[in-house]
């Protein structure tokens, strides 16, 4: 049997890392015994946590794949937002939850998306159909990437799916979601040893629309204002980052997960960003009241507006 | 509750249309009671014979799609293979047995594909997944389009499942495979008073790879020697349909369905023909002993050496 590649997107999130193990699990489980989990960046705080809450060792990084290699992608399908080569290797499988874009095979896959919140969800969904019982660790990840991507629920991304998922994958990690959650997502808000280069790479992605090269990042923080001290070095650290990576916007969101709003700075082509929030810039920032969501707030008008 | 257009690719097959018309019923016995199926072209005349067969009636034409409108596709994924304004709906779900190219979605919708011979498979899991019952004639649409798909189970693209499920659904429909399958098929060559234009378009699909411009076309026959009766009017029914629509390369598969063989007439960068099956052309014509499907023997090595 060939080995088979299993990894999230770049600078990968909760949903990324945990999705990457629970597939390991799944495909070891359904007899596909070389599938291995792969990361593509650093673990992040939130992750750390869960990692070590669940005792669970993280993936290895991948820095490079091996043409014609067998590929399964989680939470991502975007090539922008995968592996350098990915258009070489053979793509046997895709669970994501997000719009399809810059995705493409030369042979047909097995392919399954749904509008949820969370990775995770549909994987439970596979465990289900597949008739596969799940242990209370890998019960455990799939929770906890359920809690980050729908911020203990509250994110307008999380379905009703995903909260009757979590709470019957809580019951088998024996799990309390409320305090776990809570640790957990402030676990990710300790931004206190991160650069400012580092800041804005914690959560970022790459998107286009309209040939337009865009960067969106997000950060989680209890205070707005704490990160905003970092205001001169976060602007020249994406001024940089996009003299490098040819990006003509980039937003970068401070999003404070306690009361559900988010803080925005901007540079590059923010007459998109203005037209499409309608607000008018002040220092290259906004505040956008509500926004807690890059996928379902952030990136539909930003692409509807460029 | 808005009106949810279904439908399958232009040129439509036996799986395009019986999968419109099975997932409208699916959907509606989901709840969604406006869904309803459409077509993109003529019926042919194996799928004539599937609906009268089962009494059932065809979809209506869909000439034109309205902007922002709710969208389910089956059967195709590429917005070349959809109705022209595809790109500005909005698409719900798609079930599909393809690679994926040429589509793009602006958010997160349902999609489900595998790497299985045909649509209905598909539909039949998700029958068993929502736990809906499947009515005999439903089951008989289905079981058409799989062995219209398979070429009663000789094609390279069916697999285990394929057969599986057409034998459950034998027994739902009460219909022998062998016998009414042979008809369908059967059915389904008599070409007699086509004409060469629309011959070439009985089952085309428009592809595109290496920024060239591709048709293939597939026509299943008793006798290829009949189809080359026809030879030089579909030479020049070719020519004016590719200077038409600026295809690059034009090829014209007729396949034996009794000894699983196909000749090909093809014109334009008959170069890349000639590198992909290894053949040199003879009055642009090749033959290609084994060859019965074009999304797995005849597309695969042309987009690879195009």
């Amino acid at each position: 049997m060939e080995k088979t590649y299993i990894f999230g997107h770049k600078n990968p999130d909760t949903d990324s890392i945990t999705s990457s193990l629970v597939m390991e699990n799944l495909e070891r489980k359904s007899g596909n015994t070389e599938a291995k989990a792969y990361r593509l960046g650093k673990i992040n705080k939130e992750t750390g946590y869960v990692l070590k809450q669940l005792n669970v060792q993280a993936p290895e990084m991948l820095e490079e794949i091996p043409e014609k290699a067998k590929v399964i992608l989680v939470d991502h399908n975007s090539f922008a937002q995968s592996i350098q080569g990915i258009e070489n290797t053979e793509i046997l499988k895709v669970i994501d939850h997000h719009a399809i874009s810059n995705f493409e095979t030369k042979a047909p896959l097995f392919y399954i998306a749904e509008p949820v919140g969370c990775t995770a969800t549909i994987l439970y969904e596979l465990y289900e159909m597949n008739r596969i019982e799940i242990e209370p660790i890998i019960a455990g990840l799939m929770l906890s990437a359920i809690i980050s991507d729908t911020l203990l629920f509250k994110s307008p991304t999380c379905t009703p799916k995903d909260k009757e998922v979590a709470e019957k994958l809580a019951k088998i990690a024996k799990i309390d979601i409320q305090s776990y959650g809570m640790e957990m997502l402030k676990a990710g808000t300790d931004l206190s040893d991160y650069t400012a280069e580092e800041l804005i790479n914690i959560d970022s992605k790459e998107t286009e629309a309209n040939g337009i090269k865009m960067q969106i990042a997000q950060v989680n923080t209890a205070s707005i204002e704490d990160v905003l001290k970092e205001k001169a070095n976060i602007e020249k650290a994406i001024k940089d980052f996009m003299d490098k990576n040819g990006i003509e916007l980039f937003v970068f969101a401070i999003t404070d997960i306690i009361n559900s709003n988010s803080q925005i700075i901007t540079l590059g082509r923010t007459d998109i960003v203005e037209k499409a929030f309608n607000v008018k810039l002040q220092d290259n920032m906004a505040f956008l009241p509500g926004v807690v969501s890059r996928k379902k707030q952030l990136i539909p008008p930003i692409k509807e507006n460029a």
